[in-house]
């Protein structure tokens, strides 16, 4: 009988085929045609009944389904290493969201891409999927390097480093939709980020487009605590329910993270056939959690595992995803026997296939399916010794005992990208030298941010508005409380507008005294009744020293840049890192003077904490003009006169200072 | 001016020193000389001052401290995927301790410990703590192989693969201890192995013992839940205080995993300064939960990190344990900036060494200090791009990013141990050989076990009798309740010893039928007053049919073994693996009768669940004799006649094939 020719055979190695049956063979082989598996079988009878050009003797190896990397971004791969230990937002906000504002543009998709497909194809993964930016550039290099994936345009509510507004992401995303759609390697996707990134519309819109071309839609979902917090209070219910509510689940779902799901949405979720993409290393190091993996499975879910992105992990690393995810399970669901190793396997394998909507595709070694294949080492030193009276042992070998870089070769859509280690479709030396580049530039960019202030301010404030207002300013020291409406009446002055304000400020210091000081300033504004009436949160950039001291000690400052801040006083400690900190409390009673047409403040003020009988009377006026800034500081002068206060009496310095010279 | 001659010059790598000021040397060299470090700086000065004839260019490498594992047993290498997924009494009694019974003595000990250490020298490991049984063969290999350890030789209450009772092993200890007590790289220890398997004599004996020589004591403390519960219900107290009280902690404790320690054991712990040794992996995957790292760490507790055996791990990777450690302190606890990048290199590193208490010897590179250097290369794919614009990125590269394969030499004490990712000390080819016999014996000999019911019981069970003995019994269906004293007395025979017994059987069934069935009896024994007197734990193996049938049925069956049973249902059920399960409640009333000058059970039994109106007589005597069997079945059938029942109410079979009938 002559045998059949085929292209590739793979002969004589531990077949792990992840089928059904989950069928083992402990010296097999696959025969490979054109893009796919055409038989599976002991090595004997494959060799008997094939003949191929190549043969790739696979002693001592394990054959397995490439693994899935369920959840990653690829680019990102860009940020390995950028900022680590830091808290989400400081991490999110100063850093990743700054640096991709700044560099995410073709090449950097580009580059970034071909450098995860390096990493991904070293360690045995055939199949990704991506959420990112310039999506079509990710499409580009991932088709160069042979692998399978499927590739999200992300769409945000916000602005994004590739569109001004969701519309034009989403006209993005139909465009790389309709030119990818019929890929051999490549499955454009919709994907809309997060629930707290997502208006209805934008996710209606987002729903539409997914189902129009029958495409993924992958989403981050319950990645925090805060999310379904945050949720909850907003709607009223967590974001499952919410994004059903917009019917997001009609689309073939991809969920990331489901760190903080309730029983009941992975029973939505899993009605809906929606899969789910579990994280381990990015979930415990940005601090979400730990996913309730085995629940999900046992509910029927298609759980797979992924990576995240590099920025937050730090690598792309399946093996010890893989490992991680079966050895969270057990020790923090307090039972070993949770996701058995054989469990695990699939989940990194056809599991992970299914998650994705392609389990008719790919994942497990079967006649029929693509040829997505890797074979690895299984002869290690640290992989040895290996009982072999339980077959299914080589799961356990697999999941607990191998690395990434036992991986030798491995195969996607039936072309062989890596051989004895050696990358066929990627130019790895060139990759690297412009990623090298890329780091070079964002190391500079940051280097030049850590410098100099105000560029680290710009960074996380949008309204940052440079100032440059000079205040004109004089405080006296009172020996005790004065009736002010009193003593402006007397000197013929009428108060207007008063206020109480409570101002908590707080000032960073820096080693470097030419970067200036920073004040974080919370404004509890009350009527004269003590009704709070609003709350200003502020950021005040100031210069290091006063302006100039004029006569009469009346000083002049410049507060050079202000803006609102959305961020709490912690995210402000851990991302400006001062050298110190002072804090200042102060209670206002307020009041404006008009004088020679001129406008004042008013200030009288008591600091907590420190030398309670302590009042102060201020007097400020604001310019932006140097000269009137003169004309200003006398009429001051004439104002102390016409209170009855001397020279001698007067404060230089600010309130700041003052408690700096009280504690110290 | 002339340059000193030294041995070995590390030049122009990225120099992590560790030393207490976190040095750090982006172009840094170090001097070697005979086993100790002569000088380290910045490359040009250390090159213009030394001359040696060997020149390690560690251009794209990181220079560090070599990585100290903290707590293993290194043997145990040899049982690496032996059992998996299995919860710890199942793993613990039901293949670990029976194979080591069997295996572990001096080849075992010398070949395991050479494979750990070929493992360890290959992901960077310059120093482990050590505690096993043998373990003068762990120092001859450990020596061979040129590694510094620190090798404590278990003691336990129990008999061990190595002494019969803790007198042996304590005197075995002091042996080990006088042979090796200046040995360059290794220190000897005293290892009780845990204070659940001490006695309170034991541990002053080894508190003496390891005072007297001056050597690290190495103890588990700590590692459940279960552990702490079980002190404090024994002695109301915690392991540690429970230590305490037996002076444990005058010598130098290095206590391994302390997952379940309290705040104030923790300070006990410091004030005693014992060392931690922080194992990860296995903590998770043995399900004993998350140790408290961080918080140790805080109130000054030296912690270091260890894999623990291969057995739970499966490896002896240290890179993943450093990882793992960061990752689980931020996500377990919430906080992402616990346990930075920084702290946990520390914790692999100098603060091992500390934990050891041999943080003057290494854990840093500094002059004075043994050379343990492990030299790592940097540029490998998965860990590109670097950023340099914060020094202190190093450390998110080691331990985030970097792989225990991208290890390329190491150094102990002086002396090269791998170079180019060669070893040079072990003959890896050799050990691998020697580790798969052992390995193929034990599979021969857990195969034999698992197919056969008697030696899978003998491996778990000390006390397990061969029984062989007959029961003659006949089983009698009553239409409803009868009042059996009643009963007896009109026959003439008085009701002795009456007793109330709920019996609750759980039967084991096997596919294949000739391995017979067990049955698990939790026997509870009641008087008349209905007041528990004692309860009972048996297992019974039975053999799968009746021996014979007598004439007038009475049949004759046989236990074949039996034994206490002192593990859970749980338990056995996770050992044995049964096809399938049956149990069967019953509610008997038990008393005993002399019928001519021979003793019979008289039992009237419900059986709960089923068939509620269904009432059982049952008359039973127990013989060693077969012929004796047949003059007692005779006995019977006049005692049947006697109490006038027919043969056609008799029933042939067991309670239990009743009961699947029913159920049927």
């Amino acid at each position: 009988m002559s045998k059949q020719t085929v292209d590739i055979l793979l002969t004589n190695g531990w077949l792990v085929t992840m089928d059904d049956q989950m069928t083992l063979h402990p010296n097999g082989a696959v025969a490979v045609k054109d893009d796919y598996i055409e038989a599976v079988g002991p090595s004997a009878d494959i060799e008997a009944a094939y003949d191929a050009e190549t043969i790739i003797n696979c002693q001592n190896c394990i054959i397995s389904p490439g693994l899935i990397n369920a959840h990653t971004h690829a680019p990102m791969t860009l940020l390995r290493g950028l900022a680590d230990d830091l808290r989400l937002d400081v991490w999110l906000y100063g850093y990743m969201m700054p640096v991709e504002r700044e560099f995410v543009g073709h090449n950097f998709c580009y580059i970034g891409t071909q450098l995860a497909c390096a990493e991904m194809i070293r360690s045995g993964v055939t199949t990704f999927n991506d959420m990112y930016y310039h999506e079509a550039e990710v499409a580009r290099a991932t088709a160069e390097a042979g692998m399978r994936a499927i590739l999200g345009q992300t769409i945000l509510k916000f602005p994004s480093p590739d569109a001004t507004n969701y519309d034009e992401s989403i006209e993005y995303c139909r465009r790389f939709i309709e030119e990818w759609l019929n890929h051999p390697l490549i499955i454009p996707a919709v994907a809309p980020h997060a629930p707290y990134t997502a208006t209805p519309d934008m996710l209606k819109n987002c729903v539409a487009l997914a189902t129009e071309y029958d495409v993924p839609l992958h989403i981050h979902v319950a990645e925090t605590a805060l999310e379904q917090k945050t949720s909850l209070a907003a709607y009223n219910k967590t974001v499952v329910p919410w994004l059903e509510e917009y019917n997001l689940f009609e689309a073939k779902v991809i969920a990331a993270h489901c760190v903080h799901l309730q029983e009941n949405e992975m029973y939505t979720m899993h009605r809906h056939q929606a899969g789910v993409a579990h994280c381990p290393s990015s979930n415990l190091k940005l601090a979400s959690g730990v996913a309730p993996v085995q629940k999900m499975v046992d509910l029927g879910l298609h759980v797979g595992i992924g990576t995240d992105g590099p920025a937050s992990n730090n690598d792309l690393d399946m093996f010890e995803e893989t490992r991680l995810a079966a050895f969270l399970q057990k020790g923090i669901f307090n039972d070993p026997t949770l996701l058995s190793a054989k469990q695990t396997w699939a989940l990194a394998t056809i599991e992970g296939a299914r998650a994705l909507h392609i389990g008719h595709l790919t994942g497990s070694i079967e006649p029929g399916k693509r040829a997505d294949i890797a074979v690895i080492t299984a002869t290690n030193t640290h992989q040895l010794p290996r009982f072999t009276r339980d077959p299914e042992g080589v799961y356990a070998q697999l999941v607990y005992a191998t690395k990434a870089t036992d991986v030798r070769d491995v195969l996607v859509n039936g072309a062989v990208l890596m051989r004895n280690k050696k990358l066929l479709t990627i130019d790895e030396k060139y990759v690297i030298k412009e990623a090298r580049k890329i780091a070079k530039r964002i190391d500079a960019f940051l280097t030049a941010r850590e410098g100099n202030l105000m560029s680290k301010i710009l960074a996380i404030s949008a309204d940052f508005i440079p100032q440059e207002t000079f205040e004109v300013q004089v405080k006296v020291s009172l020996p005790e409380m004065i009736d002010l409406n009193h003593m402006l009446r007397q000197a013929g002055l009428e108060p207007i507008r008063p206020s109480i304000r409570e101002q908590y400020d707080t000032y960073f210091f820096f080693d470097t005294p030419e970067i200036g000081r920073l004040r974080f300033r919370e404004d509890r504004i009350k009527d004269t009744a003590g009704n709070l009436r609003e709350t200003f949160y502020r950021m005040t950039m100031m210069g290091p020293t006063r302006e100039k001291e004029f006569e009469n000690s009346v000083l002049l400052t410049r507060a050079r840049y202000t803006a609102t801040t959305h961020h709490s006083l912690r995210f402000n400690r851990e991302y400006f890192k001062p050298a110190a900190e002072r804090e200042v409390m102060k209670y206002r009673r307020r009041c404006h003077v008009t004088y020679k047409d001129t406008d004042f403040d008013i200030n009288l003020d008591q600091l907590n904490g420190k030398a309670d009988n302590n009042v102060y009377l201020e007097i400020k006026s604001r310019t932006w003009s140097a000269k009137d800034a003169l004309h200003k500081a006398e009429l001051i002068g004439e104002l102390l006169e016409m209170f009855g206060f001397k020279e001698e009496d007067q404060f230089k310095i600010e309130y700041v200072d003052i408690m700096g010279q009280i504690s110290g």
